[in-house]
């Protein structure tokens, strides 16, 4: 990266999408300004000029020029430094298009069915949500077994694409266990995935930019009070 | 391509996201064998085998290797056959993250604003779904400006990710204006995307591939009387 290299990201704390951003980052060893973003008071001018479609966060700036996107922001990580650390992108085209559809698997699919079973007051349509959050899981572990191809992450030898993508919601899963006692990844159910989480949540690139468990369950915990009281109000 | 190549698209005749991976397959040369999918009737084993999370089209088979999900098959074939035909992808990486980003934005927002607004039955919900459709279509003739540099394509001398992607539903826009006599793309309002969406649909290896407009149109017209009788019995 030359000298006159400026790359700024705009964030929050709590974000798995951001997180995202940050372990890419890591993985090329890009120097980076980090700016943390206020979603709950006003938010910056410049996420709102750099962001103006959706106004959220990750936006990656490099020299003055935004990506927006989370995945979008990685896989541009992975094509400007590509000479530096590993290729987080597989290189056959082949293994690339699983990697990018069982990343929008997870979030388009995945991860919004574990959100509305969550946040859903009907015992119902809670117990149905998470039977489709548990078949994706099944999902998953089947998606590992064909892309890691016996080797330690989705990515083969290393994190790529799909690992940084599903393990970035480990520390809400992790999050919410520690708050409300229910397991969600299970050595049980699937045990290919759930050794992957902690190998995941134990590699040094990764342990080096994770927000605390704690922090994040305690983050969780304030914002379901405050949406109750509001809801209990309205 | 080698002579031991095998390339099969499961498809059906009037599907916007089909096109793309027609178009895609057109601009570079390749040969392949397509296979009409009855989504209405039965579907094919190759379909459910090939693509058992969402067992949707399009689906490209490779040497027996299943791609899924349409705008990651233009991405395969763009890698797959990078030396034949123009890319399909920018080379720089900050203009493929604003070609994915706004290829998304189409398949995620403004697609989907379009067919609630197309799909309501309350002229209010319409009116204002209308209006969403059409901030949308000002923020595309801005992006269209900032990808194409003043050429002719969003790809720009040639036709790329984000041309196939907007590019595939103006069959279904021309299908409903003469359905419905309602004007949805005008060159009072977005003349530059006016203007690119002909020159698109006028490209020799786009109107090889798209499907006539009246048969589109007489296709939608029976699909909605359908709905609409069995919406009625119910």
């Amino acid at each position: 990266m030359g000298e006159e290299e400026e790359v700024k990201l705009l964030g929050t704390w709590y974000s798995p999408v951001v997180l995202r951003a940050k372990i890419a980052l890591r993985l090329k060893s890009v120097d980076y300004d980090y700016v943390e973003e206020d979603l709950f008071g006003s938010k910056s001018e410049l996420l709102l000029k750099s962001n103006p479609v959706y106004k959220k966060v990750p936006v990656l700036i490099h020299n003055s020029k935004p990506v927006c996107e989370s995945l979008n922001i990685v896989e541009y990580i992975d094509e400007t430094w590509n000479s530096s650390g590993p290729a987080i992108l597989p290189s056959h085209p082949h293994d690339r298009a699983l990697a990018r559809f069982w990343s929008a698997f997870v979030d388009d699919k995945w991860f919004p069915a574990l959100m509305a079973a969550v946040v859903t007051k009907s015992e119902d349509a809670k117990a149905k949500g998470m039977e489709e959050v548990e078949e994706g899981l099944l999902q998953l572990e089947d998606a590992f077994n064909a892309l890691s191809k016996g080797k330690s992450f989705f990515g083969g030898e290393t994190i790529g694409l799909m690992d940084i993508c599903l393990g970035s919601f480990l520390v809400f899963l992790k999050a919410r266990e520690k708050l409300k006692k229910e397991k969600i990844l299970t050595e049980l159910k699937t045990p290919t995935l759930y050794r992957w989480a902690n190998r995941f949540l134990s590699d040094e690139m990764v342990k080096i930019v994770v927000p605390e468990i704690d922090k994040v369950a305690k983050f969780i915990g304030e914002f379901e009070d405050s949406a109750q009281s509001v809801a209990s109000k309205s």
